[in-house]
């Protein structure tokens, strides 16, 4: 017996990966649960790509140099990384270090494949798909951003269907039909997460 | 890519066992859990007492004979079983089956031993171990129902401090601090369950 009144946890965070078809509508789930969260950050990647205006460095993203970031692969720094375009994006193993080891937990948006990235690493993460309700809702929510000409448009239901065929491989499966029930699954994901035995003191 | 617009999920309900310490306020929780809750249902145990006025066979319990209860025992139909001063109380493999056939979600409260035997049955559980938030909360709870005589409680007090070190058993560690909020967190983990990706289509 070790329970004590007022015994502070000292448990490291944990992370959530999530993933989305692109026009899933992930970024406004996770906006939302973040906003509403005071124990829970996103992580912030690095990147090649040069800082748009406005951008800080440390806050948006980690501002490296193809060098730089190359020297950090070799090293055995990122947990995840990929060549998107041409620039380089990636998660630094301290970044997630720095925000678990306070207690809090972080999020990553990553897409599938560096959802397997993350987990062949041996990372502990509570991966979290976040499906549209169907293909049909997908390409009407695709359009109604009205920024997609048709060739996109095609690509990236292509893409869709291969990634919605790989939600079976993350932990949690969210139907982002209605905004607020994707958001209320996604918080008692991590409600959940958080009662694990493991997990408390 | 097997997702159609409103098709249905297959998938067969969970069992989530639930224990606490007498006076851990179990009860209350799951009675408020259950009732707001309209895809679960209290699992229904077989017992060997007789029935007292107003309990209703099916309902309340199964209610048994020895005989009945042994040969059952027998036949391996029970999942897990025990001797309570005299009176046998188990469940039966087939009360949980009828359940989670239907879709639906099966509570269960069993003591530390009962999670026990239930997960050496290999039985797929979620199990939640409700705790006090202090023993001294535990005791106070305890001479707070009025019910109990001195050495009731030093006993009672006994068995808590065992089965609390058998928290980390459990999936779950729920502390009982604030009712509602203890209720919410059994609602997070029943709706992160059903968020799993393999309990959906």
């Amino acid at each position: 017996m070790t329970m004590r009144d007022g015994e502070k946890p000292a448990v490291h965070g944990s992370l959530f990966v999530v993933s989305a078809p692109s026009g899933g509508g992930k970024r406004t789930v996770l906006r939302k649960v973040l906003d509403r969260d005071g124990k829970a950050e996103y992580g912030v990647s690095a990147t090649t790509r040069p800082p748009r205006p406005g951008e800080v460095e440390g806050q948006d993203y980690f501002f490296l140099s193809q060098d730089e970031f190359q020297r950090r692969i070799k090293a055995g720094e990122f947990v995840e990384w990929a060549d998107v375009h041409g620039n380089l994006y990636g998660t630094l193993r301290s970044e997630l270090k720095r925000v678990t080891a306070s207690g809090r937990d972080v999020f990553l948006e990553l897409d599938v494949q560096g959802m397997r990235n993350l987990r062949n690493a041996g990372i502990d993460a509570v991966s979290i798909f976040i499906m549209p309700p169907s293909l049909d809702a997908l390409e009407a929510r695709l359009r109604g951003r009205g920024t997609n000409d048709e060739r996109d448009i095609a690509v990236r239901m292509r893409n869709a269907e291969a990634e919605l065929d790989a939600r079976k491989e993350f932990d949690y499966v969210v139907i982002n039909d209605d905004v607020d029930t994707a958001v209320a699954d996604v918080e008692a994901i991590v409600r959940a997460r958080r009662l694990e035995s493991a997990r408390q003191p």
